[in-house]
């Protein structure tokens, strides 16, 4: 036993853990069973039942981001577990031991910045972030916040939840706050991906009309079944653009949801979209510009809105849809020591669809 | 007399007025003393007492916009005159013969599509363009349209309204739009040029503080005497971002009013907003591109929003804060006969400042 | 042939037309063959299929309403037909001989004032109200202006549309107007009457969380099956305000459409609504007023919203909603010669559910 | 020393200190020189300088609230003073020893709940309110909350911030959430005393137009020297309604800030507002109900919401404001020793304007 070197702070942990701590493998197997004397009042731990992958911990790892990750440390922001302990002399706490919470990227906030005191937790300059600032998840014990695990309800397995908790919750921000109204035409560029099909599903709940964008029959397949009411292929489009407005009565589409790593979709996003519209931009490309032209998105009086993943309120309410039935994430069981060989295959490109990792595997 | 070319109809007018048409020298001096009489129920017939003159016109002149001018035509789109003569027809109406009203930009929409229903008039797919599609304010008189005439309130003189109409209506709904608070930081690059006086002015009204950017000690003094707070020379400075974000409680500005003909300064506002904070964007060049971080925009979750001059409301609302001596334009006055030389001068860039014509000289 | 006092115009009407005119019996059944010439430009002649019965048009009749109906004249606001004539000299419109059209409540509003402007055009002071300021749809054809008539997309049918008109929109204004979101509970009190039912739907279709609050197991099994998620009986609920938020998580509804005729049900509402909720007040009752506790409105944030029937897009918006199979009114088919008895019955309490009038019968 | 009773806790104090405990006096003037060892995480206790008095203090003595106050306890809730010890245990926070804090009616909330996440934090099930359930400001000491308490800007006096943290805090919030622009008609009931005289310098720095109303010659020349633009003595009207919408344009008024402790201002406002107006309520008496009519809520389309107090936000930014010398409250200074003889006089009225104990005295 001997100290581990995550975030500074003496813990008692298994010999092999400071070995395996780091970006390669960057994962932990072994137990944290006690859990420190000094813990900080607000702290808890958690044993971790599964996490979900996610592109965003291969920008970590690569170090591609204008941010970066204060490695070594453990990634993943994504967990689903139970708590163990509660550091001491929390005041208090709606949270208790026993309790099957979520881990998301957003791990703490001060809760007193501007940011905070405005309800974007997520922009607070000192913000904690899962597998980026502080360990992640794929571990089978993480140190995280009373005040922003999020409370898994009744009704869904952790499994389920588990990808809600980044992704589900990054697309459901970004709809909810995209200035839709019942009827409109929502356009899913990577409809049929791990975003993609998620939003799918939330943007059909709120009653918005989807224009699914992907390829391929079974992403198509998918889509539909999800709600989506038309669908385009991009590989057989020969006007991507043209085909989108004329899927939106002819007039284009109200709002874009834009995950795209080149700016290209972004300037297509500005010509499919109607007078008005709203392109919400969710993804984070380590370089791409915004290659949109001032002229029409002035013009046409649009909209772009960075939404960047969610706060607390947006995971809750985005596992509450989750929990009730309503949303659901298409995924595949790996073990976490798959770990090494997903992230080669991320890099790769040959992962499809989302991964949710079991921690006891 | 003979037919005028204009907008197609058989009008009556002087000999000359045809020769003079079209956008070398794009005025009309004589009078269109005879209203038509297949004039159509909702025109007027104005005569001009002034015109402002604007950057747009030159786009118009120089067709270097992605949108085209439907040349020859008579530009102009700042203009305020006496209504003195109602299409037959015509069933019912606030504006009455005598009645001083502007027109601006937006000279007519449908008021039916969906833009014109949901408020954005100048978004309409049928909106009539003074001086761009139909015959503008470079005349002693002109048709215009009598749901989309704005009234002059009484308490402003004519050539006072003038730049209002294009101008103060552009910055002012931009910045009643940018969803900003009172007491926030909104910048201002080129705050001492023709839209920018009037943005310092109408974010001051509004309880803004206003950090100007721009150049030289007279647009510092003018800047400084008509709100702003804080000035930055961008001449001077060696780091504007750093500059702009230090004077804006070293958070960065909860908001940028951005007219840049280039990407850059686009850029910039993306590294100088707080986070949360709204790019409005009200220029119209004719090729840039948004080259604004993807990263930072959804990282730091930041609107860029399109403003597209404003519509009825907007110009009613900014007429009347300066009709009650909130806010007022800095122009020279010239006369209609200028305006060859005053574009000669626009395209030179050696005109400073706003310039309103009196159509009398 | 004599003249109808309707409007004081001339019109070419059978002879007996004029003597059934006023409020009893309040129909026209003779036909309006001739288009008057003087007819203004902006009106059109509609050929009605069918027309909806609403509560409204008994306080018309009745004159129990702060505001008086010009009487005499023809009631009747939810009417679906065709346009058979256009006003002579009308400039432009979207509108053709041939379309099928509604007619709501709101007949007309000016689009230039204020309210319109901005648009909120039912509360145009220069409304026409059908039925109520201007001869309304208990006819076989009536005059309405085309700027406000709603197009009837394809896919509904004219029996089907006509009560969107009216109480669709107003519910489906209402709704979209409650600062909701998707997950939250509504309470709609009246859950199986005529607005209700169609409010179930609505909201369901948004994504929010219905507690249907009404008597009777006929009503129950409607709301249950139309989307509702809770139902609560107030005839056996022993505390409807108990019931009532334990029905959402104890914690109360984030919002309640109240369309009571008394001050009660509003502070039942300010009771079972949680902090920071809303209570859309939709009914027109003549006398009643918000018996609320000022203290509970203010201390728990709450909002008291007046949404008064819909503006044009509401119902375009309200009725493709209905055209797409997403909501459906249900109401029983009677004959236009039917109406006296209808009001009878209205007035006496004893007309269950919608009715439509078919205008051919 | 013995125990003093307050909150529960054991707290070293002087002898006479537990005598004075309870409402009557209210206040005590020992020291709590002694911080406890049993302070929790995220407590502080402050040297109080000044303290305001209001008229809720006078509610929570008189227990004629639907709510009670925790009695016995120290009332006050509008203090300012140093921060002289920090609860042990304590995380972080960007509160000091040594800073300058104010302390508000809402001293503490979970930050948790889901009023806590969207922002309303007043609304807090677990809301801790200083002088009502916690301990206030009529001491020389009092234990308050580091996530709550307001940081006080260089610039402004602590007895000039010490009204502003309940009073400014109340009106700033209700007016910046009164859905008003620049330029619109806001009505002040009461514009000269203690909230209102706040609320006209609010309203007028946001660029609103004030219509005050009140009595006497000199609120009249307060209120107009503070930026009001008109002025109407409700002694003096004989149509206080009528007179109210001729000021504003003979339309009526965007925006009422109603604080009258009857239902008869409410239906006032809702005669004299504007169709699509507000009526922002913020007072609480005990027993009043809204007297509205509903029928005109609805059919002007009329807003009432509900604004208590104001958050952690609205506090910083009532106070910056203040600081920066665009708002400044009026008020006698008075010595703690003389707060029963202040209730006395709330109690029967004759206290004229807004009061603030020196701690000292």
């Amino acid at each position: 036993m001997h100290g581990c070197p995550s975030r500074g702070r003496s813990v008692l942990a298994e010999a092999s853990c400071s070995e395996k701590f780091g970006f390669e493998p960057r994962f932990c197997t072994e137990l944290r069973q006690h859990y420190y004397d000094r813990s900080a009042p607000g702290e808890c731990l958690i044993k971790l039942a599964c996490t979900g992958v996610c592109h965003t911990d291969l920008h970590a790892k690569l170090g591609d981001w204008p941010l970066k990750a204060k490695t070594p440390l453990i990634g993943g922001h994504e967990g689903v577990g139970e708590v163990v302990a509660i550091g001491a002399n929390t005041a208090q706490s709606r949270i208790n031991i026993g309790d099957r919470v979520g881990i998301k990227w957003l791990a703490d906030s001060c809760l007193n910045c501007e940011s905070c005191r405005k309800g974007r937790e997520q922009n607070c300059p000192d913000a904690k972030l899962s597998g980026f600032t502080v360990d992640g998840t794929f571990a089978q014990y993480v140190v995280s916040y009373l005040q922003h695990v999020t409370p898994i309800p009744d009704g869904i397995d952790s499994f389920d939840a588990a990808s809600i908790l980044c992704a589900g919750v990054t697309v459901y921000r970004a709809i909810k706050n995209s200035d839709t109204n019942i009827g409109d035409w929502i356009v899913l560029p990577g409809a049929g991906g791990g975003l993609g099909h998620l939003a799918v599903q939330y943007a059909s709940q709120m009653g918005l009309r989807v224009v699914a964008v992907d390829s391929g029959a079974e992403k198509k397949e998918l889509c539909l079944q999800l709600g989506a009411e038309k669908w385009i292929d991009f590989h057989e489009s020969k006007d991507l653009v043209k085909d989108i407005k004329d899927a939106c009565d002819g007039l284009g589409a109200h709002c874009a949801l834009v995950t795209a790593a080149t700016g290209a979709g972004y300037q297509q996003a500005i010509d499919y979209l109607r007078e008005g519209g709203t392109l919400m931009a969710v993804g984070l490309p380590g370089e791409a510009t915004l290659e949109a032209s001032i002229f029409f998105t002035v013009f046409k009086s649009l909209n772009i809105k960075g939404s960047y993943v969610g706060n607390r309120q947006d995971a809750i309410e985005a596992l509450d849809i989750a929990a009730r039935g309503k949303v659901k994430c298409h995924y595949v069981v790996r073990g976490l020591s798959d770990l090494k060989d997903i992230y080669e295959g991320l890099e790769k490109g040959t992962v499809a669809g989302r991964v949710v990792l079991d921690i006891s595997k």
